[in-house]
């Protein structure tokens, strides 16, 4: 790695959309990153593994972050109490695997990484699908990040600030599956599941979302053994 | 605890600032408080006892949250290559102790439990000593991350998101030093030195301008044994 090299800061959830932002940000736009995952009192830790070994093929550096927002309650991903919805989301319903505020740790957590490594850019995986539901993956969100990010940090007020890049921000499931394909991203590796299964369960909104973007991208093979029966089923 | 109790979250170091913030959340504003710590790879821990024992004085639940941002590196108060400064901070400096994103980090974890357990304000220490040299204290960086948190969560969607409340913002140390007397904070305590010996070093940027005020709020007997040789030398 050389002086001149390009750093970055990805948040690596292990999932189909995080992965494709890593493949972006360094077989597109050049970066060397650091892929920042989390333990965040999440139900299953699989996606942890995944990211880990997604990371690996984009010879990326991986941290695992330990912070236990699980402990607070209140979501369906961290609080077996609540339970995983299947039926989909309504339109202008946050939906219960919304973790309160898990982003804001998360972007916080990247942002302090990439001021210590001198990193330009801090990638986010949040894309349309997800921002119907979620408040904190919309674009006014992000842009209101931005300008406590420019403020908050010694960088920022220097005017080198890294800046929060979301490439998926307005594509659609179906984009950025391609855009996975195109990247050559192992989506086979990728982990976007609710549940800690043993395999996907595809039932689960994420899931849901997931398979009907491969099958529609011209990769159902892609998809859940559950999807697969069902289309086998309508044919 | 009835239904209509007013519940808030704090942000509580141990420090004067923030055990001062909390007798104003609890003795003046009327507030049942969840103090908030945070092990993140400081020096020392002398600070996460100091914060428990004054949260039981104040009645307060208090939770520690685990997240290593030392792990980062960069800053005195967590890098032991980085000297911790004794020599007072130049107007406009931003001083070594800084933490990249410290305050960023914590108040997204303080917002997210806010918003779990319904609370209607954090309470912040941020204090006018501190915002010559942190970028993070500043009004304009809390009036930019009360918008965030708006439009962070659910809660602040729905109009009725927490606020940050910063009530030692334009304080003076010394008129904190009032307000802690005044409210019957345990001054002996709190501990604000940045370095983890026996006692406070009375030599350190946090020593010296703790011991200033409380020579000129006129509890000079509070001050570190450094600041009281020195007194008496004086005279």
């Amino acid at each position: 790695m050389t002086l001149d090299t390009k750093r970055a800061v990805i948040l690596l959830s292990g999932g189909l959309d995080s992965s494709t932002t890593l493949a972006i940000a360094t077989r597109q736009d050049g970066y060397a990153c650091t892929a920042l995952s989390f333990r965040y009192g999440q139900r299953h830790t699989v996606e942890l593994e995944r990211a880990a070994l997604i990371a690996q093929q984009f010879g990326a550096d991986h941290r695992v972050i330990d912070i236990n927002l699980g402990s607070f309650g209140g979501s369906a991903l961290t609080d077996e109490t609540v339970a995983v919805p299947t039926h989909g989301t309504d339109e202008g319903v946050i939906p219960p695997t919304y973790v309160p505020g898990r982003n804001t740790v998360f972007i916080a957590v990247g942002l302090s990484l990439a001021e210590v490594i001198g990193a330009e850019r801090v990638y986010l995986g949040i894309n349309a699908v997800d921002y119907s539901g979620y408040p904190d993956c919309r674009p006014d969100y992000l842009e209101a990040y931005q300008r406590l990010a420019d403020l908050a940090t010694k960088a920022g007020l220097e005017g080198r600030g890294p800046r929060l890049w979301a490439p998926l921000a307005t594509m659609t499931k179906t984009d950025i599956v391609r855009t996975a394909l195109d990247l050559g991203v192992p989506i086979e590796l990728t982990w976007s599941c609710y549940q800690g299964l043993e395999e996907p369960c595809g039932v689960c909104d994420s899931c849901r979302i997931r398979d009907r973007a491969l099958i529609e991208a011209g990769a159902p093979d892609l998809a859940t053994r559950h999807a697969q029966r069902q289309q086998a089923q309508v044919r």
